[in-house]
């Protein structure tokens, strides 16, 4: 493997000095894009398009070719490891996912495999070695995967849910259901993500989009417990180099002391978050990625510099700080729009590293 | 009218003494009653229904012959003045609300109105006048309107949304158009809730629900600050007693200080927030409402009666906490569930009175 030409992405998170506050995008490969739709397009289906390393490995290299981005991040779906389990994953146009075998009993938990990376999802793993090879070392390749909590979401309630009333019946009826039911989750998003190390990713992140929907207490025993589970075993190091971990849960501001507890490397904040105070919480212990409203993307050039040197401001000096929107990227954003944002990071975040 | 025989819900907001930890649960009146589903039936539509005000004081009446309430809501909707304005406001089977004329522009902030409460909005005054006397003492009447930025998002987005698109781009490219419209919302809300207290209202709430999908400095500026000027201008005191004013803003645990700022009497705060941590934060500066999540009305009698004694536990003993749900109760709950929940507060928070 090429050695690695810019490197901040990794530094920031391991609050290592850096020149400039490395910047990327949730969603970044993704339908804003024209060449994406048009990849899209031809590979059919959206899973057709996860599933097809070259593909995956084209659209994941898109946004690089435009912007000045400092990381590139695996192109999939958190939604692979209940896909491999079986539970009949599609995608209807313009809707949500949907499982057509959905969990609602031990019975369904017991039944459930444990997917081996390298077999049923060894398409992922594929995908990361093209997309590694074809990136030669210019910037890291993060892989990433579902927490247990918001990957049981999908699979209790057979697709996206706004209340997710199903899971919570099962959380408050029979938690011993839903624990099963996470802790083959854990299993399974641990070894998924070994092997996406062992296959060439630098980094890992977890999103945990739906942890925020649960009480405090509900949150630690049925979500952050099990990310902590996945943490501790992690590889940490590939390649001769760390390998930093980065959990994300939206909408889980209040709980950033308790995260940092995981031994997770860095925290991913969503645009709620004040980052002054989530840098006074935890900033001794972990590196802080985020944390713009994806919304602000569609402000005028000057609109998008004036948030960006506000976050970097809340944030202030010293090294800890990855730049990123506190959310994906949405569908409708000009692609001329990140150029602003990304240029800006770089350049207005140098005065905070001299 | 009658003197209060009950007045624990008032004395709480206060944090004044009471005997047992007062509770009621959002949108008590509702769906989840068989006889709301009659009366509701009975009245045709939601608005048909809201606009009726011997129909609305009967389902509001409706879940205090079940439980042991310690206040009464008035049945109306946060949407009424958007309604009032000339928007179009329709419920579509099954559907959230739409409007007809959504806002998209300056000439349109300037058309719209000022509604007079007694005027286009008296059905809602005379809701209130027949709620208050038919309670005839018993419980106190909260009066409620929807936050400025929690309206101006069905106004501009013309409904419900999941992205919040429209507004967000008003928001970050004219923010003087957003700021207009909340400007006259804030006029609205006040003359609307200061009606209400003259028609009866002993209490007053402001849901602020959309108001946790912006960032730190955005919500001061676009949600709370206008909260704050309507907080400054409600009447406190009616009938020789205060008025209590409480916020709610949903998902908004990081802001709680900032809330407090406001003048207002007491927060409600959703289930995601620590409510031992929220009561060190600002429990010296008002009282907090809340905030078991509404899925815990899926559990068992035990299961509920423990998940009331933690949080009883959690605010500990002392004056200032109304017990109530972190949001509305949902409408598939067994309507002997809240009698588990209503008694268990009651009976498990009086050693915390002694």
């Amino acid at each position: 493997m090429q050695p690695l030409v810019n490197d901040r992405y990794l530094r920031a998170l391991l609050r290592q000095p850096v020149d400039e506050t490395p910047v990327w995008m949730m969603r970044q490969a993704g339908r804003y894009l024209p060449e994406y739709r048009d990849v899209r397009t031809q590979a059919g289906d959206f899973m057709s398009l996860c599933r097809n390393p070259e593909l995956a490995c084209e659209v994941t290299l898109q946004p690089l070719r435009r912007y000045a981005l400092d990381a590139a991040i695996l192109f999939s779906d958190i939604l692979t490891i209940p896909d491999a389990m079986g539970l009949g994953l599609t995608f209807g146009q313009g809707e949500g996912p949907r499982f057509a075998r959905p969990v609602t009993c031990l019975r369904d938990v017991q039944q459930l495999p444990v997917p081996d990376p390298e077999d049923e999802l060894r398409y992922v793993m594929d995908a990361v070695r093209t997309i590694r090879s074809a990136l030669q070392g210019k910037v890291p390749l993060i892989g990433f995967a579902g927490s247990p909590w918001t990957l049981a979401t999908y699979m209790v309630e057979g697709g996206s849910s706004k209340t997710f009333t199903r899971i919570k019946q099962m959380m408050v009826r029979e938690p011993e259901i839903l624990h099963a039911l996470l802790a083959k989750l854990a299993d399974s998003v641990c070894l998924y993500l070994n092997a996406q190390v062992a296959a060439g990713a630098q980094s890992l992140m977890i999103f945990d989009t739906w942890g925020g929907v649960l009480s405090t207490p509900a949150y630690r025993a049925f979500s952050l417990d099990y990310m902590a589970r996945i943490v501790a075993g992690l590889t940490r190091e590939s390649e001769g180099r760390p390998v930093p971990v980065t959990l994300f849960t939206k909408n889980g501001g209040q709980w950033l002391e308790a995260i940092a507890d995981t031994g997770c490397d860095a925290i991913g904040l969503d645009w709620t978050v004040d980052l002054a105070d989530a840098r006074r919480r935890v900033g001794h212990r972990v590196a802080l990625q985020g944390n713009m409203d994806p919304a602000m993307l569609y402000a005028s050039a000057s609109g998008i510099e004036q948030e960006v040197a506000r976050i970097l401001a809340e944030f202030g000096p010293g090294n800890g700080h990855v730049f990123n929107l506190g959310h994906g990227i949405a569908q409708d954003v000009d692609p001329a729009q990140p150029t602003h944002f990304v240029d800006a990071v770089h350049r207005l975040s140098r005065p905070y590293h001299r």
